[in-house]
């Protein structure tokens, strides 16, 4: 069997980033025996999660939760600037700030809109932390948050709409929606915020889907991003698993296909890449064992 | 046979009111006895460019042919600002002023976009009268004029780009092309400047073409607007013709149908649209006493 790699998959920019400086805090903690925590996943992946509570990481999931005078993380989705000044007032916690470059922009921009008189609508999941974020930039809480089409259609009209997206959306759903929106308001400022490399994950995602027999997308299951590419595969290839690790790969999904196609998240180490990649590589050579 | 006529069509509040302006300037200057100029016609409709020429408007070409010391009347589609004060200034002339306040509406914005960093992008058929009037309000001749996808998809990337519409476009278009432009700019600013009587005589074709046999779409071959409207009915009705006048009904178009749907354009006099209903009444009666 043939198994090609997505061109663009794993680890983005941001991802890389966030993990970096949570390391180095980490390391440069070392001496100081600071507790170190974080609210939800740095990233969304439960390896990686795993691997950094056993540094010491401590996941929690409310402010409540945080420890006094600690090292508080903010995680590449960014956070609202008003929990953040909570931490560091409440907690008289040390702040260090991974948040995504590319995250801190479509927070600007939203905050620049609702500055400018525009009704804000982030285009995005209505849970995921980035959102959560971005909400909390927007001064007079004059915004919808917007996850399809419906969601559009229901909108009441305003005199000017400004729209931000959130970065791992696809450019699909952005048209979609900004088709309803037109309808809704005689002003849309548009700021398409989705990031480059997830356009390029995307694109050559869908590309790879279409050369291949079977696609598998290795991500964790709360990675909006990751969830996307399945999406796209799954358009393309009906044969798309979308998986979180090398232990989920199955035989039977191989059976009578030819050429195997794998993508990964941009939080998705690209080692969990390879070793589904290995797994698939193992299955044949037991396969081939057999039959003989 | 029944017959149907759009419940919006016929004259518009800017074509009236550009009528409304000119017929008091012809009035108003009854004595005075200067000579009164156009340029091109007030309106689309060569009935009432007829009429208005007995009358004593003046429709020339260009800004050399105006007589010295006379009246202008600026049409309802609008001018280039640096001809009106050419015309000012070197015919001396007096400036009766009928642009259609949508118009004047899309120039400001497009003024207001070019003044705020935003490259232009028209959408709208080059060479109208109201396209050419709202170049001539962009500072900085930064700007395109886009009619179709294929011209959007041409169109090199942008840091901003600022969109207005022609008055008289279908959503449809600005649909598409804005589609286009979201892959070649990071911020779109829309100003949908389509006009709502434009908007609403758009869907009222569209409902009356669905329910007849045949549609007859009555208006000048200069008037985009009424143009637009056969291109939205022959969609639904391929038995769509777009006639000037009754004169222009022929009896053969009438075989086998038994419902007919009547609009007209923001120019049609609605006493042209009076007179197509009565044709097809006479075509009829006179069908019916041939068969007895």
């Amino acid at each position: 069997m043939e198994i090609k790699i997505a061109e663009y998959s794993g680890y983005c920019f941001g991802v890389k980033r966030a993990l970096k400086l949570t390391m180095e805090a980490i390391e440069k903690n070392g001496n100081k025996n600071k507790k170190i925590f974080t609210i939800g996943s740095i990233i969304h992946n439960p390896g990686v999660k795993e691997e950094l509570s056993k540094k010491g990481l401590i996941s929690v999931n409310k402010v409540e939760e945080i420890g006094n005078k600690s090292i508080f993380i903010i995680r590449s989705h960014g956070m609202a600037p008003y929990l953040i000044n909570k931490i560091r007032k409440e907690k008289e916690a040390e702040i260090v700030d991974t948040t995504c470059p590319f995250v801190k922009k479509v927070q600007s921009k939203a905050g620049l809109l609702s500055k400018n008189g525009y009704f804000v609508v982030i285009i995005g999941n209505k849970d995921h932390p980035e959102v959560l974020g971005i909400k909390g930039c927007i001064l007079n809480k004059k915004y919808a948050v917007i996850e399809s089409e419906e969601d559009a259609e229901k909108l009441r009209c305003r005199k000017k709409i400004g729209v931000v997206i959130q970065t791992t959306q696809t450019k699909e759903k952005l048209f979609v929606i900004v088709n309803k929106l037109l309808d809704k308001t005689g002003e849309l400022l548009i700021n398409n915020t989705i990031c480059d490399t997830t356009g390029k994950m995307q694109l050559s995602t869908r590309k790879l889907a279409g050369e291949v027999d079977i696609m598998i997308i290795v991500g964790g299951r709360q990675s909006a991003n990751t969830r996307h590419l399945k999406e796209i595969s799954e358009k393309i290839n009906e044969s798309t698993y979308h998986i979180e690790n090398y232990r989920e790969v199955k035989p039977e999904w191989f059976i009578n296909k030819k050429r195997a196609g794998i993508s990964g998240g941009a939080s998705t180490p690209i080692k969990d890449i390879i070793d589904v990649k290995k797994a698939i590589e193992e299955l044949q050579y037991i396969q081939k064992n057999k039959n003989l």
